[in-house]
């Protein structure tokens, strides 16, 4: 059994993976902290979720934590996280960071996105966290970085073509849609209920939003070489989910039966991507929400020779802490779906 | 004072018709037909306008329509409008056809798209609806082909920029997202209230979808040559709006000071298009929700080299029955702008 | 031409205030304050509304304010604002409070639901702002309480019966449901997109909202006598718009008909009042959002000797600011309807 | 393992009984049934399911379905439910009927609701399936009918009151909120996506709804006697989830710590219902949606002398499918929680 700790149980991953842990078969979370709640009953912070025993929320002590826990996820904001995550992991213990401080290999990237690194030695030690890509690595890791929400979608989405050299690499374009829970917990005037209803808007377009160094850096590993790309979200009015429409152009003839095989190959012993086929119907979020499913559909615009692939995802789940989960099945021996296995509601 | 026939009363850009045209100062509804509802009062069908007078719906009847009306609108499915269009221009009235069926010039291309043209002799004297390209022409006109909801706002999203030669013409993609009344009001399986509820997706991919031939007409006539785009429509879990973000590759250079005063050049004078400045908020759908704006931002990314232009309107408005007024407005001599000041609801 | 000051103008109903009176005949705005937002030009801070002149948001100057205005809109918290009310006042100029701090003609009961009043001489001054009821005060008055959203639906709702005669006053709840706009414009957590959407609830049950006040004083003048009701607030994922559905034991014997009879002889000259017949659909949020008006239907339940009443209005127009403008119309000697003439959109 | 057959199975609650069995640990669906999509591997028409071997949707034949199945799930319209569920049971086999034929005991009250009852003589045989009043004797029952949506909510928010005679039955009032998935999977023009998005109504007000029946006798089981209820539903914009407040005078003095004592001791050995206490938040939609939970709080308004109980559920899970999985756990002697443990998304 998996003793897991949460560390920022308040926040909507925090929340998410109290809930996935109280249904995990071999893992229960036996420590959580918090700046605020500080002694209330995880129960009370987390009416939805399955708690086993009397958990309280605790200020984050590292001696403490490492005591009551083995296993730890930080849902800590950007740059908060690398100190925690360092005296955890100093002390021996496995930690799943949640926040992008570890995401980035190259500390120069990582200060131009969001600032100066404190422990860039540490980053050598971190693997990203995408089970499809990094598998191997993963179960030898301590540390994983978990990967960004927008990233996850992104990503695996372009993956079975950029890595087949399918893609001319300077032609991507991420049309991304997401849900407000993306956004976080915290209120603020434009995730405002009467704002975003009825609504729909993008933000930080032409390069200003921080998942693009992220995407850029894995998409060029799968690639084997620089790629920029446009990457472009917006606001939806869900909670939940996100869909992104993806660009390129291909650098071989591809139809829509090779493409699909090409999906079909990379994805068919995946447990967690569902690859659509040439016809029927697209991804859709509901297909997805609630899950750690990534659903991919590809399609080919013969008449402008473009490729366009559709992504969607939970981005609470895949995007956050279902593939916090999957990473922490795999780096303890464990069943990489257990604790995952949940269909989507429909309607 | 303007006597309208509205043909199709029923669906929703001729529920929207009346709605407008009940507080415009110089038109009334004098004339109103449907296949359905047949001997009902028109206040009885559109309970939320102001009508004047006891109007009952009819079946349509050309020569009983112009003793009523001197100027209709044409809310009819495509193919099935051309002849009735012509029935009543063949009469000497007026008409606005909300359909595609003289959108196309080349009746080649609206077989492609739609099946054989009835009537391609009538295409000479049909004028694109569209006030901010063709203003003259449709002063003159007696027939126009009111634009294409997903056209018109990425028609003016890129018209400057195709105007002034800045775009490399095979570069062009419009993602595009539309509120659910833009599919109609007959209720479908898809766009039943639980299944588009927290939902997002993607739909007619790949050029799939028929305003692709209405967009790329009215784009190689502002670029003077052939332009193919990609086109992907979305469903959002809205009633109303569509938000276009559209991507292109400049041809020649451009920074955002430089690109903003594109726009507000072409669009400073026109009562209906409202330019986002380079710095501060993009355009939503509550911006234009109600209203028949179409709101514009464009940016710069230089690191990828691509100009992003955002569009939004209200579909049942600037993009189908508000923008059928302005046409009514100018060929009937009257104020541009008459019965169509409305803002924006805000929240 | 009535010159209007707002002061609070950057609440959801000072914003509407600027909406409305933009499209107004004979009223603009001259002057508005905030405690934020100081400088800034009106027109940036209320972007979807028309303004005429170069007006900045201010900080409150009662001197400065009775130069630039002659009529004010309070849109300040309860409690905050009827030292406002009074120093306006005493300079001479007219004043609707949109607050709850002259609603309650008696000092006591105000004490009970917001605390102790400031100002409890000029509460003989002031008109209760709902013209179906108090319309020859309200042409005299200086001083208006604009009733509250909740208040007003359940008011309307019922004084037709009341004032006949018609119920048993110990009998009446309202089950009232609201969109959240009628929460403010501050974000806070339980308004927080991701938490309503999708969501529905009831809060302050059991006498804890203060309207339940406010609703029991104006029923017990209706009636002649006391009144206590249970009233019931629900939070709708909407923005806009609040639905009560009343119940209440009948005191004489009503059907359909003769309760229909009731409501058009109270209403029939009303602008703003909509009944709707026995046969029929009900009132929705959507025939009403955006206008002035309150939609009213009443059933009889004969099985279980109940009537139950449904009313909708728009809780930032007819529930706040449009009702707020119905009520400056008729101090200043307008036309009642002036710049309150909108339809509702469909869908 | 028990064989589970579905007799319509393309409907909301025949894809959610699939989706449910798709992961209960001792039962799978072997049959399917429905009018359209026969011959279509189960596996597309309900492709957010598990689903354990290669089962076609077939058209119903009884002689067929009793060799692929022993537990029937009946998801048919009221009327025409009664000859398949007679045909099944005739053949030995266990039925859960979700219909509302066998729910009423006397044909006579249901001949007024529904029509005329084709099989009296099976009424003796059917259990009303709500486990937390008729545990035992479903045990043992062959068919059982599986309670409306509706009363669902509303008898287990009452049946502690009025099993202990707390309150005055001729007083009561359920003031009910449905999602949209209530009303079924077909699409009408009152639940086409733009007409309930954003608005809100009610609907079949003063006794006109047919769950009226149901909830009054099984309210008048609880109590002992005749019970007359207002029962009114309302049409809330989102996809699941069933809010009723509930109103009625009590009988016996009651504060608000007594009341949680009654509902406590009611409900505590109960693993679907949950009880608020007497302080903090109340009930909403999103506690119990994707949950076989009812969510139940009362408080009481001492100014008006009334009780006001809040009981949530979902209406497809403890509102259909899920309790009718509860049934079929209780029938066939499995733990009565098994595959019914899901939690909350939140948000």
């Amino acid at each position: 059994m998996v003793r897991a700790g949460i560390i920022g149980v308040t926040g909507y991953t925090g929340l998410e993976l109290v809930r996935l842990l109280g249904r995990h078969p071999r893992a229960q979370v036996t420590y959580a902290t918090s700046l605020t709640s500080i002694g209330t009953p995880l129960k009370a912070v987390v009416p939805n979720a399955r708690i086993a025993g009397d958990i309280l929320v605790e200020a984050l002590d590292p001696d403490r934590a490492v005591e009551k826990a083995d296993f730890f996820f930080l849902c800590l904001p950007h740059g908060q996280s690398m100190e925690t995550a360092a005296s955890l992991f100093e002390r021996g213990v496995m930690v799943v960071d949640l926040s992008a401080d570890f995401r980035l290999r190259d500390p120069g990237v990582y200060a131009r996105w969001y600032g100066e690194h404190q422990r860039p030695g540490l980053l050598a030690e971190a693997v990203y966290g995408m089970p499809e890509i990094y598998r191997e690595q993963i179960r030898k890791a301590r540390l994983v970085a978990n990967p960004g929400c927008y990233p996850t979608g992104v990503i695996l989405g372009l993956a079975p073509l950029l890595k087949g050299g399918y893609l001319q690499t300077e032609s991507i374009i991420a049309d991304s849609k997401s849900g407000v829970s993306g956004a976080g917990r915290e209120p603020k005037p434009g995730l405002h209920f009467p704002e975003v209803s009825g609504n729909f808007s993008a933000y930080n377009l032409a390069g200003a939003h921080r998942h693009t160094g992220e995407i850029e850096q894995e998409l060029g590993f799968l690639a084997g070489g620089e790629v920029k790309v446009t990457f472009s979200p917006h606001l939806l009015p869900v909670a939940r989910g996100i869909l992104s429409t993806i660009y390129a152009r291909p650098s071989k003839p591809l139809d829509e039966d090779s493409i699909f095989g090409v999906y079909r190959d990379a994805y068919e012993e995946e447990p967690f991507v569902r690859v659509y086929g040439p016809k029927g119907r697209l991804p859709s979020l509901k297909d997805v929400n609630g899950t750690n499913l990534c659903a991919v559909a590809a399609r080919v615009d013969s008449r402008t020779g473009r490729v366009i692939v559709v992504s969607g995802i939970d981005n609470l789940v895949k995007g956050a802490s279902g593939q916090a989960i999957q990473n922490m099945n795999l780096m303890t021996g464990q069943e990489e779906t257990a604790g995952l296995v949940y269909d989507a509601l429909y309607p």
